[in-house]
């Protein structure tokens, strides 16, 4: 369920997307669906807090198998998007605005910000070690989630391009503008 | 009425912005709003559309003034980027399915992909040219894509960077990832 939801959400847009858009798409009707699931708030809810975790897992595996910060990030990042992608069957969840509300929200949030709060410490641990060019932190890691996030509008299972073969081609592209170069 | 409409409609997304919201963002009516529009469809129309002519005149720049595929790139994007947080107070308009219908949406998925071809080609002539890296050009226009379109989610006019600011240092550093290393 989580998984055919996100796809609805990602399409039309978590304020766009109901209900009986995500019973269509699993070809079910409103009725069965509201068996599993209260309201679109707490799927959607259920979404985000996948992601969420998806992103603490991929995040862990970086920080334990890279050498420096760049690798920390790549590793991190393509496990992220290879797993949303296996997951969700989309790689990515946009939170928009007042989507979710009070408990939901700020949990979320919480749990968004400590992952971004993440990302930036280790581009700033790959500016100390020298793996990465001296930048903002904070931009590079715009640019990053930017270039991650963007895959859930056009990448499609059925196109030409696996899961793995994105998430590894688009991070290495993405991460080479970040890459000190070797001297 | 563009400019504010633009922004709520990015942080809402296309299907939960009303009308009201737009009219509140102005400080105006809606009756008052409704004398200038006719609905929200052709509001979002309008705003997709100046930011498409906006993306048309930034590469006709790019193209007119770099000496390689690289730099008609950087040169096209950074502007690109620039103009829409001018104009649109937001630096893009993600198109949502289904937000636009009949021949508005045709009009618009064709201007966005001509833009997106036009990329394309950029990205093979500096492959040619020996700007370039030897990469896949549709997943480097969407890693481009992504790292544009994202700052829409973080970007604030009252913060501490300028348009300038982001679109020299944004652009420099996804176009990096595309980049051969001279020689």
């Amino acid at each position: 369920i989580i998984r055919e939801a996100a796809k609805v959400f990602n399409r039309r847009g978590s304020h766009g997307a109901t209900l009986d858009d995500v019973a269509l798409r699993l070809g079910v009707s409103k009725a069965a669906l509201y068996r599993y699931v209260q309201s679109k708030q707490d799927l959607l809810y259920a979404c985000h807090e996948e992601a969420m975790e998806i992103a603490r897992e991929s995040m862990d595996k970086g920080e334990a198998e890279g050498r420096n910060g760049l690798e920390k990030i790549q590793i991190g990042m393509s496990g992220y998007l290879r797993e949303m992608i296996g997951t969700m069957g989309v790689p990515v969840l946009i939170l928009e605005e007042n989507a979710l509300t009070g408990t939901q929200a700020e949990h979320i949030i919480a749990l968004r910000d400590e992952f971004e709060k993440r990302m930036r410490r280790l581009v700033a641990e790959g500016i100390g070690d020298g793996s990465i060019l001296t930048l903002n932190p904070k931009l590079a890691m715009f640019m990053l989630l930017g270039a991650v996030h963007w895959v859930t509008k056009w990448y499609s299972p059925d196109g030409p391009w696996t899961a793995d073969d994105v998430a590894e081609a688009l991070i290495e592209m993405a991460t080479r503008g970040l890459a000190a170069r070797p001297s």
